[in-house]
């Protein structure tokens, strides 16, 4: 068995790990473009930032290694131009010398990642414009850094939110610019509110709902004409306004490619032709929620994908179960984490769903040192299967998302949290986790017992009929409470039921929702039309502050 | 609707606020025979050893509010003597005064916990010898932890660990009495080992595999004596050897109750008796795993227990679906976890089962500050499906315990860990998580690709025949090795495969295992009968040092 992989890191080095380790008599070949066929490329912002000190530390396996203990004849700094299906070959550059040279396969695997997309807007290819894709732009990321004062990050995704914190880290003025109203496109716009705080908060200028339409030199320095009509000075660029699939030599040799530019495969990772291979950030996957084709790139699929064609390879049965879109991105000491669907998305596929939002604390408040986070969970309506989840705050909230993920694996349902029976000791949780709350208030909406209202429906209108009853105390009240909303204090209620109309829907509200729950349960019981604002006033300054003005 | 709840806190607590949500109505008796309906008893260890600075602190609802806002009838320092069925009433005692009245009930729900065992042993009720069950307790507790120098722990289950750190937190020379021959019970024995060397360094004296048979007076302090023949002298002791279900209120009034003591419940929490529940540290319970009765006080589950009780008597089918033991206690910065069934309750229980260890990190190696931890993880040999884990460590420990914890819930296979897509980013994880990678082992020795040998059968002879290879660097060789092996570096083995018998089972180990899984593929191509040792040297030093000798 004679395999070529064309590309390295997470998808080609896991699938010629695991084909070693299943075959000490194949003959593994792995070309990779660059100098290192196996790095961390996840890490890079923060060895841009100097948090990993060291570049060594980004090499998962040292070439040498690769060659000692799995026995890969790996070939760097060689591409694969072509392939010809019908003679089983790849035609391979030596990017050196030019010289090219062909290899037969009997089966090959491609891993030829995604490329950071660079727009094509007027000088694009200045000097001083870097993407960050492996370990050679960091390094030039990285030198820049530390000359320069001032830098521009087109695009607020992953890698744009993560340089700029590593930027401000290394003490540059830092302006991030993003098309979409939010950073992070991946999360719902509320659930993020506070991260673009925090970036604020640190400095960073942002620059929301517009892109860049031009980068040009001035003296010693670049110029970044946004479309509207702002212009930024930067010592260099950052462009991260997302990834391309790879798919030219896919596309050459006539293999199925999706209009998004996904390399199209089967479970066990076979494109159209059942000899060759695809895995990772080139190809299409499945969204498990919704069986939708998407293009997700993650590490951790990658890792998988690579490990299922080895496996296939070697004639065995596993197969690709989808991509579920699990993943976190840290900002100082804060995070953003989701698993599944989006409500945008959601929305987007016409999906019928529900979501309610919940502010609990990390741990048992009663011990010190307890953290908020803000959680967000959609789901069925009708079936209660969970759809999707986000939470953003300090604290476990990598805890919290990788327990609805798998819920979400497993196909379980709001009830399913209701009832799940986590750790619990005061410094790591609550008898009443965090999911379990999700999944009592959630659950509560689909029965019945606590119907909700949302913040985001309420500024667009849609409850301009009902009464807002803030049961929160008159200090709080004071403090600031939503335009036209009437104070009754959640325990003076049943003493003010007289004042309130049977006849008019009352949405109560209080800060995170849970003293709106409780007012609520004793309006339906006393036969008023009583909603709870989910995530109480704190969700409502959330959305507040992310509506376009 | 007149429901009468006998004690409050985690069960009776969570029940009456649940009824009173459901029914605005309902006349809803709360009868505690303490002073405080509803705190935080997981708190009270870290109360005593001063973490949490205010008692207050622990007072998860105050009386007040439980009238006010729950409109609950709170009648506390009353203790319900008797329950007539019959007449459907009860008689309460009024502690202070002594007097007693009669309470008619519709439905009545049971939830008096557990009290802490005291044995019949000589000088078990001298002043001085604390146990530690409610505020009170808690109260004087602290103020003897003020003036003391020497503390005898009598346990080392869940309250006696935590007692052990916060003692020594208070300065006092702390020596803990256990009679089984390792700390924390639930746990397996070699997973808790770093934890017994961990609390050795803190100074605490650990006295295993004895127990207390006497306690007396001498001078101005009390002397312990072991069974062993030791006598420790202490200026106090705490009892924590465990609970009993309070059960004589159901057995006076015959309701069923089980042989080790708890009260016994259908799904809605009902006795055999239809008008009377009961929930909390006094029911026996359904193992979800193996499907049998246990008993396990929990505050999550007695919570649950509670709400679900409160939904039946209101027309809900609410059912409680069993306990998977899921735990956690924290030691210091360290920490045990597990979820569903332990190894030696597997044996107990005659199951099929198979294991495996790792030492994974608890994020990504190359970016700074991941921690090591232990996990094990058993599972059904033939199926895959999990039966239990355990996670000993600093970081993130609950976060992989609490995905096992999901799994178990959802009935999910070694195979679905493979497969599970959870957060990851340098900081929070793993492009291949520790659950993927016990995922991976575990279902590797499922399927036969990493046959594992273990150190458990080691140690007790049951791999004599074998060969022990150790493929370690010889610099690590040196540091330490299993007595008898042979070392091979691994980097090495390809090159002396003809110094190895083919007609002798070979066992590989490494540092963790991952060197040695890699030598099992090695060999096992290559015609020889190989296993790797699960966990490897770490496990194994982990099982010599818990070896009773």
């Amino acid at each position: 068995m004679k395999i070529v992989i064309v590309g390295g890191v997470a998808g080609g080095a896991s699938a010629a790990a695991r084909a070693r380790r299943l075959s000490e008599s194949a003959e593994i070949i792995l070309v990779e473009r660059g100098s290192d066929p196996s790095f961390a490329n996840c890490g890079m912002p923060y060895y841009v930032g100097g948090t990993i000190e060291s570049r060594d530390k980004l090499l998962v396996s040292p070439v040498e290694r690769l060659r000692q203990r799995y026995q890969l004849d790996v070939r760097i700094r060689e591409s694969v131009e072509s392939i010809d299906r019908k003679a089983k070959q790849v035609t391979i550059k030596r990017l050196d010398t030019g010289e090219e040279y062909t290899e037969s396969y009997d089966k090959l695997i491609l891993a030829p990642g995604a490329a950071p997309f660079r727009p094509p807007i007027p000088g694009i290819d200045l000097p001083g414009i870097y993407t960050l894709r492996n370990l050679d732009d960091a390094d030039r990321l990285a030198s820049a850094t530390r000359e320069a004062k001032r830098a521009v990050i087109i695009g607020a995704g992953f890698i744009g939110i993560e340089m700029a914190e590593n930027l401000v880290h290394r003490g540059l003025e830092t302006a991030v610019v993003e098309l979409n109203t939010q950073i992070l496109p991946p999360w719902d716009a509320e659930m993020i509110a506070p991260l673009e705080t925090l970036l604020l908060e640190k400095g960073v200028s942002l620059h929301l709902g517009t892109q860049a339409s031009e980068f040009r030199q001035a003296g010693d320095h670049l110029e970044v004409v946004l479309s509207n009509g702002e212009v930024l000075p930067a010592d260099f660029v950052v462009l991260s306004i997302g990834v391309r699939p790879e798919n030219m030599l896919a596309v050459n040799a006539e293999l199925n490619v999706a209009q998004r530019g996904g390399i199209q495969v089967n479970a066990h990772q076979q494109t159209n032709d059942p000899d060759i291979y695809a895995v990772g950030d080139a190809i299409e996957v499945t969204e498990v929620v919704s069986g939708t084709p998407v293009q997700i790139p993650l590490a951790g699929p990658a890792n998988r994908q690579g490990r299922i064609a080895a496996d296939h390879i070697f004639g065995r049965d596993s197969k690709y179960r989808g991509t579920q879109g699990t993943a976190i991105v840290g900002l100082w000491k804060h995070g953003a984490a989701m698993t599944g669907l989006s409500e945008k998305v959601c929305q987007r596929m016409g999906l019928e769903y529900e979501k309610v939002y919940l502010h609990p604390g990390s741990h048992a408040g009663y011990y010190p040192g307890a953290k908020g986070m803000s959680i967000k969970v959609l789901f069925d309506p009708k079936s209660g299967r969970l759809l999707g989840g986000q939470i953003v705050g300090t604290e476990s909230i990598d805890k919290r998302t990788d327990v609805l993920a798998m819920a979400i694996q497993a196909g379980m349902t709001v009830e399913d949290l209701e009832e799940a029976e986590l750790c619990y000791a005061p410094q790591y949780g609550s008898a009443k986790d965090p999911v379990n709350m999700a999944g009592f208030i959630a659950a509560g909406a689909m029965r019945g017992d606590q119907p909700v209202a949302h913040s985001t429906a309420l500024v667009q209108g849609e409850l301009d009929d009902a009464l807002l009853l803030d049961v929160r105390t008159p200090q709080e009240f004071a403090d600031g409470a939503i335009d036209g909303a009437k104070n009754i204090p959640l325990d003076e209620l049943r003493d003010h039921l007289d004042d309130l109309p049977k006849d008019q829907p009352i949405v109560a509200y209080c800060k995170v929702g849970q003293r709106g729950y409780m007012a609520t349960r004793i309006l339906l019981e006393h036969g008023f039309q009583a909603r709870n604002l989910s995530g109480g006033y704190t969700t409502y300054m959330h959305v507040t502050a992310t509506q376009p003005s």
